[in-house]
């Protein structure tokens, strides 16, 4: 059995749809169970029982959500201070308005939070461009749900832009099992 | 006259040390004045008033402290909404205990701060090399005030840091006078 | 009077053709003129009777083409050594076929070109949101012009695009003409 | 059996030394076998052959050496397009002056090189900072070698960089042993 911690934010819903999809592939995968909270919900032995993490986060200016933020400064500090996730592993997703065509910030705002999974030693998953649906809403770094068309109107992110997070989801499930009790970074 | 907005989150005194120090070079410029506050305490109207704005945070995880996320999240979001500060200047500035000697994460918690001034329109002045005190401290999107030794041992940013900080609050000020007016991004 | 140094690598032709469009745009501003050339063929005394610099790029799994990289390490280097081009003006614009939606890699590609900038102490010309058609391939550090469909058929970047780079090079020329002078790193 | 590509470029031997020290270190594991190239020899089939690839990289202008991006362009490319490393595993490490204390542009040069593993569909393998001898030269993203002092004079990178660049080598290994055959982001 194994456990994936979806850590999200979200304003309008459209990264909580992420999340919750994402959620659905983790249980594609035998004995693999998801835990979605939200950001300001999620406690440091959520993460300690978790044997991989997903972190979801609107856009805003080019970054993630303040809130993502303060769960990073508050509670993975003090997992990064005492080593506690060394070798498990890590992904990310982000939903945006995506004004101008060019991601709208989506890639600094996915790395801003792979720079937390790298500090806490987490093999990190990206999101390789054979994956079904990523045509419609990838980036190599993981899913990214356009929720608005050029003229910054809403319509909410996509079926497909699901059905890849779903696959994203699936994929970290399956990392978690295969890094489970490798000892990577061991003696 | 014009004034540089220096807003900052501090943990241990380090980045509000820095902020002091910019603001002193800041009002060595003729005619140029700083405001210096706490994250929490900017307000959109003091954007609004200002010709350039600096930006200080502490290193956590990798990315700016969640207090200056929050107030790029819930301030000056919507100053890009309406196109508010346009043409003007931005600068950065961080602090860290940078354990291992590469910075700790520091470039990108600079770039995580720029990103939002990009958004924002905001022409970017960058730290030189051939800046006094470089050495002691610099990295090339700005000053980098390490506050521990390698064993994590805090001890605080240097007088050379200091002065670095305020030379960057110098280049802001006179940065800020020269394209005063400028109109670059108009019709 | 007062020159833009615009250098281009070009595949397939796309980013070249952003590269004459934001020539043209440099043009319009008065007393201001451009040098477009490619890659291989810059010089360091280009860089050094330049005002401004425009770098534009194919993006190539997630970085700029490989012969900006050898005109940055083996021009732009030394030009950092000697601290030549420090409080002049930058500015970047990048092409990709852009496959997922999540602009592909360009803000990362965007990010290393303007990283040399900094080094050179150059200051950093964004592009605002506000910019006329910057919703058909903006991004907030340049033009993003998308070559290719969701199914990666190449079409070419847009006249929008092509526009949106005429736009920027203006800015760049405003820019440059701005600072021009102003001593902003001197004693 | 399994093979690490060590894949490098180097100008004055820091980087040279540290990917030896890696292949030490990929040897130390159990049927774990290390090819150590200079960038302009490798080939397509040596990433074909490989179950996990190291990247070294001086920093030049906070990127990588114009070689490493060579090699990306004209022979990751095709491998991205015809999908064939997904699911296996990626590092980097790079040496530099590192003028200034703030690691000179190393966070950007990694993540320039991380961007392409991204893209090729590879899990990321971090420097987790429990590994002995890491604060004396390790950054989250992989070792960082320091080869000058801060007056720019070039000493080399020290043994305790070369013994952190040996542990890289082994995580990687070890990492590599582990997702072989896992399938991660099959059907």
């Amino acid at each position: 059995m194994g456990t994936i911690l979806i850590a999200y934010a979200s304003d309008y819903g459209s990264t909580e749809k992420m999340a919750a999809a994402a959620a659905e592939g983790v249980r594609e995968v035998a004995g693999m169970t998801a835990l979605v909270k939200k950001a300001e919900e999620v406690t440091a032995d959520d993460f300690i029982a978790s044997d991989g993490i997903l972190f979801g986060s609107p856009v805003h200016m080019g970054g993630m959500d303040w809130r993502m933020k303060k769960l990073i400064d508050t509670v993975c500090s003090g997992l990064w201070m005492k080593n506690s996730l060394n070798g498990r592993v890590g992904g990310v997703f982000v939903s945006g308005g995506g004004f101008g065509g060019g991601g709208g910030g989506c890639e600094l705002t996915m790395l801003s939070m792979l720079n937390n999974f790298a500090e806490l030693g987490l093999l990190i998953v990206p999101l390789p461009k054979m994956t079904a649906d990523y045509k419609h809403g990838g980036l190599h770094w993981g899913p990214y749900g356009r929720s608005a068309d050029i003229d910054m109107k809403n319509g909410g992110v996509s079926a497909e832009v699901l059905a890849l997070s779903k696959r994203h989801g699936k994929h970290l499930a399956r990392a978690a099992k295969a890094v489970k009790g490798a000892d990577i970074f061991g003696e």
